[in-house]
Parts: structure tokens; sequence; C-alpha cells
């Protein structure tokens, strides 16, 4: 990690110059958002896939148009003017077909005039409030990415993208901490809210064998007494994209695990991110 | 089935007089739905395990206020000012602690001023659609109620709202017609929208192995080279209640299955509905 950031537009400003990699802590208050690009004729079906599965992909903003890299809209979500979703993240992976080609620092040079950007809510928003709880994450405090699995919660179908499951991420908490958790990420519906199951029974009705193996991202310590709690992970649509396989036509990009864009999204948002206004 | 409505107050009407039961087809075009009516002290949780699950749970409406029965927010939902969500479902379902305890034709006598109304959307909204679209639902050729299973779809917990899975409900098709079936009810997704699974594989991925054998409402009737298409149900809240169990304090009611409120919203107003707006 280079310089620590601590408004969105530093952060975003350090990621373009490839000076931050992961954003866990970064710019405490703003929300942190993964990516997903796709082309345009693909990008209704996502858009579904996201209406109908907003716990794991919950959207904070998208393309005002497709092949626009500088604005997303709502405009709230990015206000800098020389905002580029192609340079503005740490990482990025490209995905042909379905299947992970390659990594890169920025994706002008693959960007094309068909691409739609879509900014999905990450669970590093709420961070900041579990530490101010007094329940800082495991992965914070050991400096590593937080660990991320393959879970066996299906994604609801949208168009092609079928067959999807949900990434999750985990943090290790005290059975005791459980309520107190799940009390301080309730609030941040648009960025995966509280968690969706956790104890060992809850990793075993994830389908998840090995805490010690992750998907992606550190294996994280466990102290004595603590058990995994996870959270639906804005990855998943790097899953839905394989799901999809070669439905897909045309290059999909995504961010890497754990290395978000900053939004200028803050808390004080959240009310209004909420997607439903009953 | 008594006399058949052709609009949403007269439909409304009959069932105040008990003169409708199953309301598949009833008064086409206008959007039906599903109920769930719980102590205010709970409203929060269900309201955000309804966001956190809007395939099952799609919310049209809610009480303006606890205790009022009579208006329903947002007032386009239900625009008859001598609308009782106590008498206008053609059947109700009481319970308590989680338990199903008996079934009554209104709930006048046990609604209090704690009590929050909750209207989801159903199936039955895009039945229309599809019968215009040359696939009429088996059920209404057989006058028979829509076969409903209890699927192993985990509801994502929200507050008390642990633990419950997905109700599904399911029309038979022939495998060449499920891309259309797909493409005409995609637009409906305040009413569940596209299928959530298909095919004796896809029945067999939500855990139902007898389709013969129904959780709610009739077994229905396949023929040659039909397969099973599955849809997610508004009688999932009900699931819900029972996995919260005597965590819930007070009594909650829902609707009977397959009997459900015809709303003022039309398919015209699903764009509007569409809980994000980006």
């Amino acid at each position: 990690m280079g310089s620590i950031a601590t408004t969105s537009l530093e952060a975003r400003l350090l990621c373009r110059q490839n000076r931050l990699t992961n954003t866990s802590g970064v710019a405490p208050g703003y929300l942190q958002a993964n990516l997903l690009v796709l082309p345009a004729k693909h990008a209704s079906d996502f858009h579904n896939l996201c209406l109908r599965n907003p716990v794991a992909c919950p959207l904070l903003g998208m393309s005002s148009k497709p092949g626009d890299p500088h604005t997303i809209k709502p405009s709230a979500c990015i206000q800098s003017i020389d905002f580029d979703v192609r340079t503005d993240f740490p990482k990025y992976r490209v995905y042909k077909e379905g299947r992970y080609l390659s990594g890169h620092c920025n994706i002008l040079d693959l960007w094309k005039e068909e691409h739609v950007a879509f900014l999905i809510g990450c669970s590093f928003s709420f961070e900041d409030a579990l530490t101010a709880a007094g329940l800082q994450p495991r992965h914070q405090q050991t400096n590593s990415i937080v660990a991320m699995y393959k879970s066996n919660i299906p994604l609801l179908p949208a168009g092609i993208f079928t067959g999807g499951r949900c990434i999750v991420s985990m943090r290790p908490y005290r059975p005791e901490q459980i309520d107190r958790v799940r009390e301080v990420t309730r609030p941040y519906l648009s960025t995966h809210g509280e968690p969706v199951a956790w104890g060992w029974d809850g990793a075993k009705e994830l389908g998840i064998l090995d805490v010690d193996s992750p998907d992606f991202g550190d294996a994280q310590v466990f102290e004595d007494g603590d058990v995994p709690v996870f959270w639906a992970c804005g990855v998943t649509p790097q899953m839905a994209v394989e799901a999809a396989g070669d439905r897909i036509d045309g290059l999909v990009f995504a961010h890497e695990p754990g290395h978000m864009l900053v939004t200028d999204w803050t808390a004080a948002d959240l009310q209004k991110l909420q997607s439903n206004n009953l």
C-alpha cells in the first residue's frame, strides 16, 4: 500500500498513478465500489441481474452512456470531472467468453465504444463503522486482503446470466459479537448490508468447507473462539460472467478483488441509495 | 369462483363479499398482491427482508401508518377510499409465534393498532401476458390453483428473519417455449419477473423431488414433453414467519395462497415500480 488517502478524490488519484492497491481502510466514510464493464448489448440483462440480486450486486452507479468512461449516473456517485473508469481502480481483470484472461493496471487500450460500466457496492464501506464500534475487521489488523469464497447461494437468473453463484467475504468474530456486527452493518443495504450467514454451521450451509483456502484474497487469522461471518461480495458479477461463458460477446472488464474504486457517496447517502422508497 | 370481475375495484368488492376465491385470471391487466401483516415492532426487519429478497418479496405497497387498514402507500397502489385490507382479500391465514393457527374470511376482529400490512407482488400479474403470447398457464386451463413448493433457495436474512427459504410457483411448459416464457415475464420485475429455474434439472437444484406433491395449491397436469418452470412466489414471507418462530411477538396475518388482492397498479406501472432508477 502507498500513501493513505483521506478523501475519495485523493484515493482515486493514487489508484490512477498505481500507488495504491488494497483499498480496505482507505478514505474512511466514503463508499467503495466493485466494477463490471460489459458490451452494451448485455447491459440490460446485467442491470436486471443486479436488481434481482441486490445483496450481492447492489448498484451504486453506471455509465451515463455506452462508451463514455468519464461520467457516471447518478452524478453524485462520482463528482470529479476528470474521472476515468479505465484508470481509477487500482487493478483490473479482463475476461473473454467468461474466462479470465489477464490482469492490468488500466484498461485504456482495451475499452471500446460499446462498453458500459457498472459500479457495485463493496463491504469495505461498512468497515469504518465496524471499527468505530470496536469491531475492526481482522484483515485490517493484519494488513491482508479480506478472504473471499465461492458459495452455493444461487444468483437468481436474468437473461444470459444463468447458473451463477454468490461470492461471499468473511471476517472472523466471536459468537457474542455477532448480534452487534449484524446491527452495525444492517443499514448498509447498498453495500451488502448485514451478513448472509455466520458460524461454522453457516459456513457449511454456504458449502464452504475450508475457510483457510479462500478463492480470492488472503486466508484470515482466527483467534480462540472466533467463528466466520460471511457477507455477500461484489466479486459476484465476475462469477456471473464466468457462468454466462460464451453467451457474452466481447471483452468484459472487472476490478481485481480487494482493489476498489472509492466513490463520492458517503455513509450519509445510504438512505438515499436504498433502492425502494416505500 | 363466483362472478368474474373485470376491474380491480370489482374484484376487491367480490372478495369482500366472499364471492371470489382463486383470483388467477381475474381483472386482466391489474397487478395482484400477496399479503403479510405483522406488529409494527417487526416492520423494519420485514421491510429489509423485502429489499434484500426482491424476487420473492417485491414490495408493491404497505400501510401508510400502523393500525390503519384503509390507506396504502404509494397511493397509486389502492385508489378506492373504502379499501379495507382486513376484508378485501378472499381468504386469510393467521399465524402465532410462527405457527399457522387458522383460516379466516376476514381479519376484522383480529386486527390491532400495532399492525402493519405489506403488499407483495404476485405472479398472477404476468399470466395475462403469457396468455396473450399463446402461453396460457395450465392451471387456468384446468381451473385449478397454481402449484407451489418449498425450495432450497435461501432467503437472505434481515433482523429476526433468518433461516427462511423461498417458495416457488410452477407452470408446465415445453422446453422450446421456455425462452419465450422467460422473455414475456422478464419485465415483471415487481411481480417476481422471469423464472428462477426450469426443467427437471432445475427442479432438482431447487430440491423439489416430486412435482406431483406441491406444498400449496394443486398438482398440475403435465402433457407429453412438458417440463416444470419455476417462479419465486409471494407466499415466501409466510415461510420467513415460520422460520422466525417465537421471535415474532404478536399475531401475523397473511393471505391464503392463490387468493390474492387485485391492486390498482397495472402492467403499465411496471417501469415505475422497478425499484432502482439507475
